[in-house]
Formats: C-alpha cells, structure tokens, sequence
C-alpha cells in the first residue's frame, strides 16, 4: 500500500500552566493507507512540529518531512525502517524533524500492525510482551507535607513503585531537598521502590548535585534522574562514579539514535529513559532497547501524556523480561486522560500489560479530539502549509 | 537597556533547488532596544524556527523562545549570557529553539556591540582579531571535468585554501570518488589546502569512509569532514585512529555545547567546526572555542549563507592565532551575496579581516530584505502567532 494523506492534529487543554506536566497537549498523527488509518503521537511544541511536515526547503537536506514520506510504499516492517531513514537524510538540518517524524513513524507501526493483524511488538521480532510494573510519575509538592500526602495516595491507589520529580526539588536547600525526599519515602512505606527526577536542575554542575547524594542514598532512592541535561557525559560520569549504590537514569531528551547510544557508552547509566515521541518513533527507540541490552544498561520508557504515547513507548522494550519498569503518567490532564477511554490502566500487582489487539492497541477517541482540537493555520505566499483539518 | 522588539525576516530565493546550497534561504533576527537596532541570523528553516518564537507554551520548560528574551535587561556581556541560558532553560524541550536562539544571540551580541561601540570580538575578550585564511566552500561537480574546472577558478580567484564537498562523493564508487579528488587536486595545484566534505555521507558505517582512505591521503586532504553524523563518536574515533596523516572534522550538527565538547572528547577530531547560527549563537561558538584549545583542537567556523552569518561565525574564535582556517561560501545564492553589500572579502593574500566597526559590522541593506523578503503568517485561533513584519 501507498502513504496516502497525513494528518497532524493539535489538541490542548483550553488553560496551560506554567508546571512541568508536559501532558496539557498533544500533537496527534493520522495516516491514512490502503484503506486503513494508523495513529501516532508527537512529544511537545505541536505548532512547531506541524511547521515542519510542509515549510518550504531550504536545500537538499533540510527539506519538510512529508517529502521523504507522503507516497511512499508501506508493506512490511523493513518499509517502516526505510522511510525513517529517508526523512532523516532529506531533513537532517531541520531539528525539530526528528519530533515530527516520532509521531509518524508510530503511526506507520500502527497502521502496519493493523494491515498485518499483530500487536505492533510482535512486527518488532518478539514473540511475547512482558507486563511491566508501573511507576507513577508525579510531580513534588510545592512543600514536603504535600509531598507525604501525595505519596501516601499513590500508594493507595496500589503502585509499586513512584517517581517524584521536578517542582522546587534541587532549587531549595540542600536540606529542603533532604525533607522532601523523606517525606516521599515516609508516604510510600518502606516497600514501594521510591525513584527520583532531578528535571535536569543542576544543568552539568557536579558539585550541585553532589551535595543531594546523602539524602537520595538515606531515603533508598532507586535512581536519580537527569540530575544534568541530556549529553553531558562527562558530569554523568562523574557523579555515577561518587554515587555508590544509588543508579542514574537519563537519556530522555535524545532525539537519535546515537545520543542515546552515546549516554549508554560514556554516561555511566543504570538505565535510559528513551521517550519514542522524540527520538524518532518507536523504529530509533526499538535500536537502543537492543544496545542498551548489550551493554546491561536497563531501558525504560519515558512518556508522560495520552495512553497512545504510552502504547508507542512501550511497545520497543515490550519483550525484554528484565526490563521490567515503565513509566506511568499518574495525574495527566483530563485531554491526556479521556483520549484514549480506559486502556492500559494497572492491574492489582500495579503492573500494565500493553493491549493484544492489531497495532498500537489503543484508539483515540473522536469526540475527545474535537472537544480539544486547536485551529490552526500556517501560509507562506498563497500556499497553506497547514490547516486544521476536519474531523 | 531593555528588549523592546524582535522582528524575524523570513528570506528566499524566488526558486530553492534540491541541491547542497544552504545559501538559498536565510532567516534575519532584528532586535530593538534603546533605540539601537541589532541583527542576527538563525541557520535553516526559517518557517519552523518563527514558529518556535512564539507558538504557545507546551509546558513550563517548553514555552516560546520569546518567554525569555522580551523585556529582559540587556547592558553588558553577562546579559547576553544570561539571556542564552534563560532559553535552554525554560524551552528545553522544544527542540527548534537552539537554532532560534542562535539568530537572536547573534543580534544581542551585535546590538551590544554598537551601544558600548565595540566589536564583538573585543566583547568576547579577544583584545585583537586575527586574519583568516578563507577556504572557498564549493559543491563537487557532477563529474570530475566539472569539478576540475571549479578546482581551477577557485585557484585563478586567489584562494589558498578550498573546500569540497557533497555532490556525488561517497555515493558513486570508490573509483569514482578517487577520480574526483584527483581532479581536485590537479585544478587546485600542489600548493593549496584541499579539504573534503564528505555531507555525512556514510551515515555510522566506518568501513564504507575506510575505503576513501587511500584516495584521500593520495590527494593530500587537509581534513575529511564529516564521513558520518554529528554525534557518531564511536565511528568518528574508530576512522580517526585508521586515518594516519589526514585529520577528521566535524561538529556543524552541534546544537549546544556538551554536543560539541563530546564531540571534541571523543570524536578524535583535528577540528572542530560549530556554526554560530545553530549551536545557541556567538556566546556557546565562544564556550566551544575555549574549550577545544584546551584539548588542542582546531576551532573553525561552519557557514554557508550571508556575510551577516559569517561575521557571527567568526567572531568566537577571531582572538585565537592559531585558529587560523575560515570557511568563506565562494558561490553564494544572489541573496546571500548581495545582503550585505561587499563586506568581508578576502584579501590579496586570500585571508579574510573581521570589520573593526561596533558589533558584528556588518549590515543588512533594506532594499535586498524587501526583495526576498517571504509572506508568512501562523495563526493559532484568533492569535497571530507571526506576521511577516513591515520594513
């Protein structure tokens, strides 16, 4: 079959705030051929990314995405592969490509795995998925009282494990820190695995980071995430080598193939946190869940918006046993919530199972798109690049 | 003085062609403050970077570059910097801003300049600014008869140095290629630097560049540039090790600097190539510069479009002597040339000067702004997010 349209839609919560959930919108992709409609999903600036599915070339490799994919041929996983390629060759000098080609390149597995029959981790070569143990991602409270009392309802609600992440977490005292971190361990009990996101605060300064590491060791934290930004491997390293048993986790912001490759090789990690929405879909992610493997570094996704993320997120590392967390948006937005009606939810084990049915498994909700589509419009000249399409 | 406006200038050939030209479009920043008026410019898609400056906010550390520069105190050079790191901070994950940001900082630094009445160099620290040796950055031929001719004209017009690059290289035979450079070398003479731009042809895979080897040590290249994609360290390291005489190249990919300090640790570079319009501009080209003398890495420009954009690239390595290769576009498209009138040409001696005239001394001429000057306009529900401004 033929690539025969592509369709970006914008979704937003009609208030956005000035907080770290990255789930009040959400740029969806549908994709249309032979017939069938495949469904994928961008991570962040949708109005950013859509300017780069049709703007005008610049040269011969910054061109707009939908050169290197509308028409093209799609019958097998190897088709798949092929047109991430092309678009990465063709828009190589247009960064936010690699986000814009996320969400289509999740959408070509969907409309793949429905034209073949199969859950979309059965194209990518394992026979099973495994269930994986859901943390619930939150945010920290503004203080450590509202701290307790968020990981106190987390545990409540049955997770097994928690990550509390961002707020005013490494922007405070060292003690400040120190509290908070105690009142998470004190909401979830001595039993739930307790893991903390440091929302790259101390940028690549060691010595910052450093000072937390009593407090993150006192309170059992099961990693640090993203103390630095993404590729400052050489802080990375350095700390990895101070922190004893404490594990570092990062790698969300890579948007290819080898800066990931490159946090595995020189960064230390316990674990890569791979978000398919970035790094160029569920194609690029499905290669680090494969090298990370090699060099025992754990893979674990990183998605924090609608449940058709979380599918494509999971889908790389479905079958690799060992790898067994996964990132669980807890508080998403009612947009975030509602779009995909009630899948992937964790069972009594507070484990998620990713759905059997063809593709991606998860179907977003029609009527949910329209109560949040944004209007949109994009012109150069006479030509509209974009316009919100009907739905 | 405070940022009252920022106007971008959306430019382009009346008809971009899908050749290696980058020269072909440009995107302008002007920045008004005090009643002083710098300018920028940002490198590659220009529709998709105006779409970052002021699409909606994704989320607290994914708002519009314009979040953080509107408004903001500008009165010396920690304000630029401060300014610069204000961006990555709060748009960090909207992947286009390094490249927005790039065009803005170069205006900032240019606005500085002509308020204190200094070159930027001189605000850099640099007490003087060195002459260059401009290489000509050419295309291959399609055939080697063409590129012997281009060989040959490069030479007659005085440069000491060229540069080629892109075309058929890499992806005809190795015979094929041997021929090209050849024919290179013979247009050039004995007596002039031959550098190779292989346009990361060969993507990660180290054994298609070892097979060039041979013609490029034959051909005596300066450098080979690029055999593969910016961050490739591992394949970067493994060719430089199996190199011999001939120095690798690369880093124009980079867009912040760990990017480029990793590519520096790791890569096995001879030099380092960072173009100010898409590393975060003249303040992180700088961080870069003074980061790869102390590992004894060549810092040299990346820059293919205005003077405007050339006088930006230089200026964060313009104090250091022994950096002393520059790449100078040699067949710019008309608007490139024609921006800035006849600034920055090389001298007798094929070396080129930085202006000695407050900031980057170079202007943009209103008249060639009008005539390539793009329609756009991005609406996001009754919002215009950008409309191209008057001038």
């Amino acid at each position: 079959m033929k690539i025969e349209s592509v369709d970006f839609f914008y979704l937003s919560m009609p208030d956005v705030r000035t907080v770290g959930d990255g789930s009040q919108d959400a740029l969806l992709v549908r994709i249309g051929a032979g017939g069938l409609v495949g469904w994928g999903e961008c991570e962040a600036a949708p109005l950013v990314s859509i300017a780069s599915w049709n703007c005008p070339m610049s040269h011969s490799a910054c061109r707009p995405v939908s050169d290197s994919v509308l028409g093209q041929t799609m019958d097998d996983p190897d088709d798949v592969r092929r047109i991430n390629a092309l678009v990465r060759t063709n828009s190589f000098d247009l960064l936010q490509a690699d986000h814009t080609l996320s969400g289509i390149d999740a959408a070509l597995w969907d409309l793949l795995g429905k034209k073949l029959g199969q859950p979309v981790y059965r194209l990518l070569g394992y026979p099973r998925a495994y269930p994986k143990t859901a943390y619930a991602s939150l945010l920290f409270g503004d203080t450590s009282e509202e701290t307790l009392k968020k990981a106190q309802s987390a545990r409540q609600a049955g997770y097994r494990a928690v990550k509390f992440g961002w707020g005013p977490f490494g922007r405070d005292s060292v003690d400040d820190d120190a509290r908070q971190l105690q009142a998470a361990r004190e909401g979830l009990g001595d039993d739930v695995l307790l893991l903390i996101d440091a929302g790259t605060v101390w940028g690549d300064d060691v010595q910052s980071a450093r000072k937390r590491l009593p407090g993150l060791l006192d309170c059992r934290a099961g990693w640090l995430e993203e103390p630095f930004v993404s590729g400052a491997l050489e802080s990375y390293r350095q700390l990895a080598a101070e922190a004893g048993e404490l594990r570092l986790a990062g790698g969300e912001g890579c948007h290819n193939f080898h800066q990931a490759k490159n946090m595995i090789d020189y960064a230390g990690l316990g674990y890569i946190q791979i978000d398919a929405g970035r790094i160029g879909g569920i194609t690029v992610a499905k290669q680090v869940a494969d090298y990370a493997r090699t060099k025992a570094v754990q893979f674990v996704n990183h998605t924090f918006t609608t449940r058709l993320a979380l599918s494509a997120s999971v889908q790389p590392y479905a079958g690799i046993q060992s790898d067994d967390l996964c990132e669980y948006p807890f508080e998403p937005s009612a947009l975030a919530r509602d779009l995909c009606g009630a899948a992937i939810q964790p069972d009594a084990d507070g484990r998620i199972h990713l759905p059997e049915a063809p593709g991606l498994g998860v179907e977003p909700t029609i009527e949910v798109i329209r109560k949040y589509l944004v209007n949109a419009e994009i012109r150069v000249g006479t030509r509209y690049v974009y316009r919100t399409p009907k739905i």
